[in-house]
């Protein structure tokens, strides 16, 4: 399928967590090129038919594979692992959950929700969200990284300084990410393929959607990066910005708090003018709308905005 | 000056602070459209000619004055206030400091620095840094607000649930705001005009610029508005994203340390690649870059990025 590929990872060859000590599932010179099959984050549970039951059946055990690892030749501790992020091949299938307790907003969303997405993809045009509005999708990884140097297995959850379940929604094609180095070979492994995702990613999924990556790895020799970073080569928003934005703030002296009030005055807000069940909203904030910090200095207060695209309605 | 505008306040009607009890500068209908003279957030200690000697002599009993307060007829506690953004009348002239003890990094940046800014006020083109760079310019209100219902004088500095020192860089021409009202008559001032800031104001001041204001004030009764919010037109960052981004991030369980984290990468990444100093780095951060919550999801490791445009460099 990717005709500029040195090597395949097959779906079947994925991990939950990360392990110094998990077999490498290629070894590859730096500066190859790899098509990574990868599954969902629900690892096949939530798809195509499934149900509020769906989600109060899932097995915590079997979430957020990832597909590797990758032993990248040269790789050493104290290098950098330079990842191109070349091509997404998506499925055309995604979900969005509410999965009690676990989001920004665990506590006023008990309840378990789900919705599931088709869309095109070829064209990639706006998902139409059952609910309401429509949706503009930019596929990513939400999970991307190496290896940690602590022994042992470690949850997929958490993102570290290496990388792993970053969830940041601008790492999609044509960007160069960084990740520091902390086991020889590195270790690189991806996975937990999104449709869409706005940053925060608040009801805690995205459009969780099956896809392949294919990327080039690159050993930077000596880089000493202390955490990752990304270059995009132009803009990250133009997809969903055209019609403006709509947005609310939480203001106060703890930017957890007024992330919380920022989401939540959305939700009503979406709730109220398009006659949505909060939770329907909820989770349409998670997979379009940002979290951004406005003001952090004017002491004791500081403003934290979510930003909820027009265009979704329009 | 303005064709348009029902009222003009002067800017020597300025008040440091908020307090129920200012006597109002204007007595203006619902629907009125205003010409605001504003000074800088310096209220004119700080600008052409100024050394870091000025920085060092700043009197802050005389920080961010507000232009007003403009009592509005209809205006009751649980209604909101309605701001639409018509104009900005830029100076061409502004000022950029770190000032000791405040800023996201205060504890790593503790002498003063200035860098003083001129621009064309009819073009707007990308103003130059002396130290390295063009930032595309974007002018707004960094305060704009309502008086608080707690009797007395409130400082200037914090932002409230009636707005004030928000300094959200996205309440720009165009922009309609919504400010929750507490008292009779809302008595809304503003003041601290910026020509451009990023998300966070990192270094606590952004392209501090004296300008007038044109903006329309409208009484929404009964809105029972939570915090303040606001609807924007069109896009909000094509001025500046054209080239894409350097993007850092910081990883941790505390999103001020994630925050603090971010931009302490990215002004090591710009010192080290465009030969800055640290302080210009971090005041040019300030002015242009953008503080954003990529996952608040992930427990207990939350992902904050920060984002700075490569066109400043280009």
């Amino acid at each position: 399928m990717c005709v500029a590929c040195d090597y395949t990872i097959h779906r079947a060859s994925h991990n939950f967590g990360w392990n110094r000590d998990f077999a490498p599932a290629l070894v590859a010179k730096s500066g190859s090129t790899i098509h990574f099959e990868c599954i969902d984050s629900s690892a096949g549970q939530l798809g195509e038919g499934s149900t509020v039951q769906s989600v109060v059946d899932l097995d915590f055990g079997k979430v957020n594979p990832v597909t590797g690892p990758v032993y990248v030749e040269g790789a050493e501790p104290g290098d950098a692992l330079k990842v191109t992020i070349r091509k997404f091949v998506p499925s055309g299938i995604g979900w969005t959950a509410n999965i009690p307790g676990f989001g920004l907003l665990a506590d006023q969303f008990t309840d378990p929700a789900i919705h599931v997405w088709t869309y095109d993809p070829q064209s990639m045009a706006p998902s139409l969200y059952g609910p309401g509005g429509r949706v503009p999708l930019k596929p990513f990884a939400g999970t991307i990284g190496v290896a940690p140097a602590e022994p042992g297995l470690h949850s997929v959850v958490p993102p570290r300084r290496v990388g792993g379940n970053l969830d940041i929604r601008d790492i999609t094609e044509g960007v160069t990410l960084y990740l520091p180095i902390e086991v020889e070979g590195a270790l690189f492994s991806i996975g937990d393929t999104h449709a869409a995702q706005g940053d925060g990613e608040v009801c805690g999924t995205a459009i969780e959607s099956r896809m392949d990556v294919e990327a080039t790895l690159e050993v930077v020799k000596g880089m000493k990066l202390e955490s990752p970073r990304f270059t995009t080569p132009g803009p990250v928003t133009r997809h969903l910005d055209a019609a403006g934005y709509e947005v609310t703030t939480g203001i106060g002296p703890d930017l957890m708090t007024g992330a919380r009030e920022a989401v939540m005055r959305m939700v009503d807000l979406l709730a109220a003018d398009h006659g949505m069940n909060p939770v329907d909203a909820y989770m349409l904030c998670s997979v379009c709308g940002d979290l951004r910090i406005s003001e952090i200095v004017d002491m004791p207060n500081w403003v934290v905005s979510f930003y909820f695209p027009r265009i979704v309605f329009s």
